[in-house]
């Protein structure tokens, strides 16, 4: 039999509110849910506060196809504490701090363990399933209907259940709304930049899309030194905070044609470009933008259409590059630490991320933010 | 005024023979024509041996657009002799045993000097023009017609005119048809191999294509001790050569569905996988035989009718890596030497390339060979 846990809650399910999506596209409806106690390698966490990636809005608007699974809990950038725990879990207890990854990490296969990469070879990727386990959802509706999972996080509800290769733990004194960006959008972007393209001082950089993923991509390039920084984006008003990121040169493709003066004003191309937007049309502008010879191309994006990337076979021949990654190549266990240590130590900005806060009830304000353009991360406090 | 040469040649027009392609695809004819002297930064090469790369094939069959340049002297793989040079010529002098390489090395310029890459930001990869400097060509007919120069080299000919940044130079002892090899496509292979993918011991290997591009990745391979090395060619009869280059498995893309197979003999897909073919289609098949998190597809194919290579953006975000190269990432003056000494000491195998010998004459005999997948290698002896 489990421990008991403080609040009597441990083995019991727990009702509670979640913001559910019932249909593609439509605004998401505060409910009231039941969710199931954590099972084995398991953990329930109460959520202190989540926020918007766009990768929820990607799936949230997909409405056919194995991706489309409604009803649905969205949400995977997040930080709560742990209300229970499973049978064999060891490696976190009530009251630990916690922040979930959609990224696995479980430390024993020979991906997780390989200096290369971020995967893992036992839990795979799998965008649509469940519990990654067993298959199975730990929601309900009140009427016993299933609520799906997604990304192995959904953070848009007070509980969720998350398996143990999914979170990392945290410092109970880290503030929680900057441990929330650790955990998808300003990682992806910083961890793309240093682990992925690994950019040297000097390096001239573009980045297509300044959303909170390619300022944190900035980020990371003005970190490391990085001589140009050049912002691709159609909304103007990303330009002046982006300049707040390192970003030292904007254009706006909606006046101008981003390649060729991208190409002017590196002197035939930058060496790493980055795609933060999920077009493959503008991942062919970024890989064309890149300098023959050594240009890398990081594709972070997540194509909203599945759209292939097409590209120019005698542009790879002339020594380009194109990579990608999710959650910034980084192996979330032991990278989440590190990252959480620089802003702690005041080396990486995390502050100038977050341009809005509401209440969980006010949800659908963080969709209309970011679909406006407005916000970077806005953070959804729970009660 | 230039220092005359011992055959007192310098300075004047040379008629010799040389193998003319008249029209796209059709055999080429062994004509006289008249050679220019060497201009600055120029030398003329009386040409030893010569042989037939894919790439030759690939652009004597194109009939339209910028690429159909007829008439026009084909053949970029060679090893000659310096007949005289031009004006500031210090590199070379008449009697020189000289390697020529598409690829221009000028040592002087960012690109050249950096340790990335192989292109030269100088000298750029002109693919259609004729004499690098001043776009004019060194050959006529003998009644005045303009014939085209063919990726910087055109060694179809007795004598042809080659800039300095195209050429190196190799102690005449070393024998001249395994310097021939070293002037394209097994430099390009092992290149691809040691420098682009770096393979480490122990990784597993699939190439597409076992040509003598496709094979040389197989030797290149083979020294850094892969643990596999899939081959996939529709042609059977590349199966046991390949054996000799350590190619340890073998897929018939005609028989069986050769991604299904490389991930089920590798357990998800291949460390690194190489395109050595041309097309499009294989190249997405070799990306797609690439395993999750740190897999490398390096293309090496003249792409035959510039198809973009499309590629699943999803796959690139698991962290797979697709990048190319012209002549193996080497750069030509400081690479080629390594190569020949690697040879002269036994350390890679040179010999088994040549499957065919044929005289000048009989040229057409070496384009048949390969088109019919006979040979790797048929070295055309001058007269
Ligand atoms: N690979 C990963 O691990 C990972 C992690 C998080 C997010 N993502 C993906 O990264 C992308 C960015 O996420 P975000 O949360 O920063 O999104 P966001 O909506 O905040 O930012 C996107 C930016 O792109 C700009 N944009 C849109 N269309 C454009 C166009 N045609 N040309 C130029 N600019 C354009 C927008 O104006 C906006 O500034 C999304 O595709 C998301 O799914 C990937
Ligand atoms: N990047 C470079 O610097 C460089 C240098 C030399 C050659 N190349 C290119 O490399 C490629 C190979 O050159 P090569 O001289 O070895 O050519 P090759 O003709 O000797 O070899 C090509 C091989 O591919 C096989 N093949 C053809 N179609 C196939 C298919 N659909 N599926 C499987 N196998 C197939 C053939 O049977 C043959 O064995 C060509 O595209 C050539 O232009 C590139
Ligand atoms: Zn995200
Ligand atoms: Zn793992
Ligand atoms: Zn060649
Ligand atoms: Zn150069």
């Amino acid at each position: 039999m489990e421990k008991q846990n403080r609040s009597g809650t441990a083995g019991k399910v727990i009702r509670c509110k979640a913001a559910v999506c019932r249909n593609p596209g439509e605004p998401l409806v505060i409910e009231e849910i039941m969710v199931d106690p954590p099972k084995a390698w398991e953990i329930r966490i109460k959520i202190l506060c989540t926020s918007l990636c766009h990768s929820d809005v990607t799936f949230w608007k997909i409405s056919i196809g194995p991706f489309a699974l409604f009803p649905r809990i969205f949400g995977h950038e997040a930080v709560g504490v742990v209300e229970s725990v499973g049978e064999h879990v060891e490696e976190f207890q009530e009251g630990d701090m916690v922040v979930p990854v959609f990224r696995p990490n479980c430390r024993e296969c020979r991906d997780c363990k390989s200096q290369k990469g971020n995967g893992c070879s036992i839990f795979g990727d799998k965008l649509v399933a469940e519990m990654p386990r067993d298959g199975t959802s730990r929601f309900k509706g009140m009427n016993g209907e299933t609520l799906h999972h997604f990304l192995s996080v959904s953070s848009f509800s007070e509980y969720t259940v998350v398996d143990v290769v999914h979170v990392v733990k945290i410092s109970s004194e880290f503030p929680a709304e900057k441990a929330c960006l650790l955990s998808c959008g300003v990682s992806s972007g910083i961890g793309a930049a240093w682990k992925v393209a690994d950019i040297e001082e000097g390096s001239t950089v573009a980045i297509f899309g300044l959303g909170a993923v390619g300022l944190a991509v900035a980020e990371g390039a003005r970190l490391r030194g990085a001589s140009k920084i050049i912002g691709v984006d159609l909304n103007q008003e990303k330009f002046e905070i982006g300049k707040k990121f390192g970003v030292s040169e904007f254009i706006n493709p909606a006046t101008c044609g981003e390649k060729k003066v991208i190409k002017e004003i590196t002197d035939g191309g930058v060496d790493y470009s980055f795609e933060c937007i999920g077009l493959a049309s503008l991942m062919e502008e970024a890989f064309n933008s890149s300098r023959a010879n050594w240009g890398k191309t990081v594709i972070l994006g997540v194509e909203m259409h599945n759209t292939p990337l097409a590209i120019n076979t005698y542009f790879l021949l002339r020594g380009r590059t194109v990579t990608g990654c999710f959650f910034g190549g980084l192996k979330a266990k032991s990278d989440i630490p590190i990252l959480a240590q620089k802003y702690l130590h005041k080396e990486i900005n995390l502050d100038g991320f977050i341009t809005h806060e509401v209440n969980f009830q006010d949800i659908n304000k963080a969709f209309d933010l970011l679909l406006e353009g407005k916000s970077l991360r806005c953070i959804i406090w729970m009660d």
